[in-house]
């Protein structure tokens, strides 16, 4: 299961491992990483395992399992790129988050004995590199998540701290372009094997192919779409982005309105039009802009 | 100035509209959104003023200027997307944050008196529709930012908190893509004229195009990449996605590896090759998965 554990706030504390397990947090006794190659990764322990992890708390540097020593915390064979390290790249495809578990022998902030929750992490990259032992390892960058902003409606984006002191000039900052997964986007990526309804484009990662899926409805107040299949559409990151800031909309006889083409349907796909009329009604308020 | 003002916490209240200004915290005195057309908005102020406002504390469906009596809150004409309007669309298409300042005559937990900061909302939305009184009405929807999350090196996703109550199964679940919004991401943006460098596509808004900045070595631990113009590329979404999830990389020649084409570079670009190099390798590893 991924995300929170129900009834386990963040900051709660285990003795040991069987109790993590016992939980539902952290499954396995002894591997670090809890996930499948093909599903995702749940949960990652740090319990200073491994001598390249780099854990500054919001951020963790995060070393992938295989080819370690476990009496000394050396490398001493390469990494590959499978089962539960290929978990963690899973998450960074379909963006899931992953419960980060801190134990006693951790190098920032562990607890006093035993293990913690410290809450969901997002798998923000990977790659590969030698590690201080000379051998490949994989690593990933988590970053930490707002525990207490964990609501179905809601997306941050960070600003910076940084103050320039001039007005009004705009200030650097981090923001970001909601995609959900949900049972519903993951069964029309699956349904268009990832291409694009529009385009018919898709994105072949290592891991495997990418697509968003789009909502023509919106999600939550006011407009309250549903998260269902007459509701949703398979596209490429660009047709979504177009999609969703109104430049193009999809006429009932599904031909495109503000460029060329037509939105391809499946026929197992049963796309309400009326989602799309009201989009389109959105569209072409935006477009008459007197 | 976007973003929080310096020394103004969330929940500091002010006793009046001169307060804020003198504050720097919502500079008009009259008007319920500060902001320019070309530039965005910087705050709005939530007051009840008007009828088709919706304040649900964490989501705000926001009712743009314009059309309002100010004695009785009615829309008694039509309102335009233009001036302070276009400047609340203008922070979706560029991913600004807009201050929320609160007062005693809102809906949702107002302050006892006078005014209060509330922190910053997302602009996630914006479309047209007849309000109450029949008038054409621009709305907005604004999502709250996590305010205790704001660091340079972080982004949020906001996991759904129903339970399935079955293992392994995913739990529905909000996430993102990062984009990043600085000087440099601006500048490459128009030097391109929101051109892709691969593809030459760009998304045609109704208020402007749409483009997105790359890092090539991504900001923050461990890799530490500037934000500099050497470090980053004009992409759109899709190429944008497919760089960093290492669908393709760049040769010295710029040639493109793992699908057609060359990366097109202005001349005024002073792109640095050691981080195309650097991202190269990392997408060499990452299809090197034995």
């Amino acid at each position: 299961m991924f995300g929170h554990v129900p009834g386990v706030g963040v900051g709660t504390l285990f003795e040991d491992r069987q109790a993590l397990r016992a939980a539902g947090v952290h499954r396995p006794t002894q591997a670090g990483i809890c996930g499948r190659a093909d599903v995702g990764a749940e949960s990652v322990v740090l319990n200073g395992g491994y001598v390249d992890d780099e854990d500054l708390g919001d951020v963790v540097v995060y070393t992938g399992a295989g080819g370690n020593d476990r009496q000394s915390g050396r490398q001493i064979a390469d990494q590959t790129l499978a089962r539960t390290n290929r978990a963690l790249v899973e998450n960074i495809r379909r963006g899931l988050p992953v419960r980060v578990v801190r134990g006693a022998r951790g190098d920032h902030d562990p607890p006093a004995s035993g293990y913690r929750y410290d809450g969901l992490y997002r798998v923000a990259d990977y790659w590969a590199e030698a590690g201080r032992d000379g051998y490949r390892i994989w690593r990933f960058r988590l970053e930490r998540l707002a525990d207490d902003e964990a609501r179905p409606d809601r997306v941050s984006e960070q600003p910076e701290l940084f103050d320039t002191g001039r007005q009004p000039e705009r200030r650097d900052m981090v923001v970001s372009r909601i995609v959900r997964d949900t049972a519903v986007t993951r069964e029309v990526k699956q349904l268009y094997e990832f291409r694009c309804q529009v385009c018919g484009e898709r994105v072949e990662t290592p891991t495997g192919p990418y697509a968003e899926a789009a909502h023509v409805t919106p999600l939550g107040r006011p407009h309250d779409g549903p998260d269902t299949l007459a509701n949703v559409l398979c596209l490429c990151p660009t047709h979504h982005a177009a999609f969703d800031l109104y430049a193009f909309a999809v006429a009932d006889d599904l031909g495109l309105i503000g460029e060329p083409g037509r939105l391809r349907v499946h026929p197992e796909h049963p796309l309400d039009l009326s989602h799309l009329r009201g989009h389109r009604h959105r569209y072409e308020a935006a477009h008459d802009t007197e």
